[in-house]
């Protein structure tokens, strides 16, 4: 017998702040680029077609003593009966002994691991002069990636919303986006120390919604893509050089949010090769013959070991192509169970 | 957010009742075999060579309406640490909703269905008229299938148990069983119920520690084999016609309890062919030529169903090579949440 801790979404909420997922995720990145962190092979199941579907990702940390899962469950009817359409678990164990260590809502880490990858590809590929963020889709993600990215990098001055669907919900979020930045992530950090006033800082700036995705790509340094579009928002003639994407919303084949002509001569970084090849935003470039998979430069940890150069120049124009990898759930998981453990929070059980 | 229902092994122990637990592993076979029960693909990992290793294995109950994994740890030096070397959990969903339903510590459980596994071979496959019950191993998995076996057959009077390293293991479970089979078995059902009065007399029966299994095995009827063993311990010439085996011990590589010429002109059943042709008691039997895969006659499910016939006469030999399914988990840890909800045990907990 040995005791687990059981995390919900609220405990969670309440023990991750998001600079500290940065830097787990980072770690887990580099980690896998030097074989230390592997990821199994994925199990996946559609109950049916199109409407119910789940899947289990699953890897080993070893520098980080953990290994584990997390089960992803989608099912499209769940509205109907007044229930979420995604539910998300994961369950962490002791590399040293297998004890059991941790049985977590998956949603919010999802969240914060998403948002930070996000964040990661504009840290390190991205101009650090970089001033115009351009958010795609103002759905649930966008948040963490706005609030990730405002905290890895250092001069964003304007965050600009676009969402193709419904402009309206982009004008919600521009409108309240101070406000809910301050409640959900700066709530985390304690009132005067340094890195408050400097996270403060960074949050206090322009949003804006935009319904002219040209002219905002434009104008834009960063842009982060994170819908589930099929058909490519952003056309190649409207970047401007230096650009960066952190391409987030392809994790399914099919799926893609940019140009495929865009990667013709773009730097192009994964967090996985494989799996972004099969269901990333590389997927369909790489298809369509623009480019070939031996030309993705490397794995994102690669560039933040420092074994592999990000840009090379201010002109440049760098892909961060992340579907999410399982070792990112079990390192934020991992974390969160540390900070409950240290706060008191959540519910120890006996298993 | 919802409920989860977390049992350890004390709650899952004072629940679960070896009648049912044969009865809905039956079920999960029937359902195996209309395919409307499916065993998702295994991950493993071995973690150091000999020394730790896990597997995640998992599946769907369409039937039963819900689906999981079970995920067992393996680490041999964890005697040193006074941890045990085996961990394992479910984790449970339902099928219609994707809503977490239970995480259970798996030991039990896995005793339970293991136990379960041995019997219903026994149940459909051997001489209903069978008297003489051979256990080979004493070892933590022997009284569940003494157990079972009792339970699931009506004409047993009499079983030896036979320990290949260690007699006094043997003689030591012989002379407890009677106590430890009312204890941890018989309790489960309301004394003064015709189905106590029933299992507590197939309880009252002679238990004999055998240090010679080759007179042993020339007296058995039934002949059930749960040891870690990597050569036959029963040669060919020592079985008498219409002799029953489950082989319940081989579920890797290279191990072999019963010599391999016994399959020669034996019935032989398994509870999933391509994992018992990998990992079985018949992959060395097929290795070595004696068999093909194609004279397997059936997984036990079909014999159940009643589609396939299992023994045809009093004279066949008959094996049920059952090496453990995920679904068999699955389903017993379904019934242990339904039972502790109705009794008001285990811990439920916001997830």
């Amino acid at each position: 017998m040995s005791k687990i801790m059981v995390l919900n979404q609220k405990a969670i909420e309440e023990v991750l702040d998001m600079k500290k997922v940065i830097d787990v995720v980072e770690n887990v990145y580099v980690s896998k680029s030097t074989g230390s962190a592997v990821v199994w092979p994925m199990v996946f199941h559609e109950f049916e077609p199109g409407k119910a579907d789940m899947d289990i990702k699953s890897g080993y940390l070893k520098e980080n003593e953990i290994y584990g899962l997390k089960l992803v469950s989608w099912f499209g009817e769940n509205g109907k009966k007044g229930l979420p359409l995604l539910y998300g678990t994961t369950l962490v164990f002791d590399s040293n002994t297998g004890v059991p260590l941790g049985l977590l809502d998956a949603e919010y880490i999802t969240g914060m691991r998403t948002g930070a990858a996000g964040a990661i590809g504009a840290k390190y590929l991205a101009r650090k002069d970089s001033e115009n963020l351009l958010m795609i889709g103002a759905g649930h993600q966008s948040i963490f990636q706005i609030a990730a990215t405002l905290i890895a990098m250092d001069n964003i001055k304007t965050v600009r919303i676009y969402d193709a669907i419904d402009f309206d919900r982009a004008k919600a979020l521009s409108s309240s986006l101070g406000k809910k930045l301050a409640e959900k992530f700066l709530s985390k950090y304690e009132k005067g120390t340094e890195l408050y006033d400097l996270i403060a800082k960074k949050f206090e700036i322009d949003f804006e919604a935009v319904s002219d995705i040209k002219e905002a790509v434009g104008k834009s340094d960063i842009i982060i893509t994170a819908t589930p579009s099929r058909k490519p928002m952003i056309m190649k003639e409207w970047v401007k050089k230096g650009t960066h994407f952190s391409c987030v919303g392809s994790d399914m084949e099919g799926k893609q949010e940019i140009d495929e002509n865009i990667f013709d001569d773009a730097r192009v970084y994964v967090d996985d090769i494989g799996q972004a090849v099969n269901v990333g935003e590389v997927e369909i470039p790489i298809k369509k013959g623009i480019i070939e998979k031996q030309d993705i430069i490397a794995e994102i940890g690669e560039v933040i070991a420092g074994h592999v150069s990000g840009r090379n120049n201010d002109e440049d124009i760098t892909i961060y192509d992340t579907t999410g990898i399982a070792l990112q759930d079990l390192i934020t998981s991992k974390l969160a169970i540390d900070l409950a453990k240290k706060k008191g929070l959540g519910v120890e059980v006996d298993l």
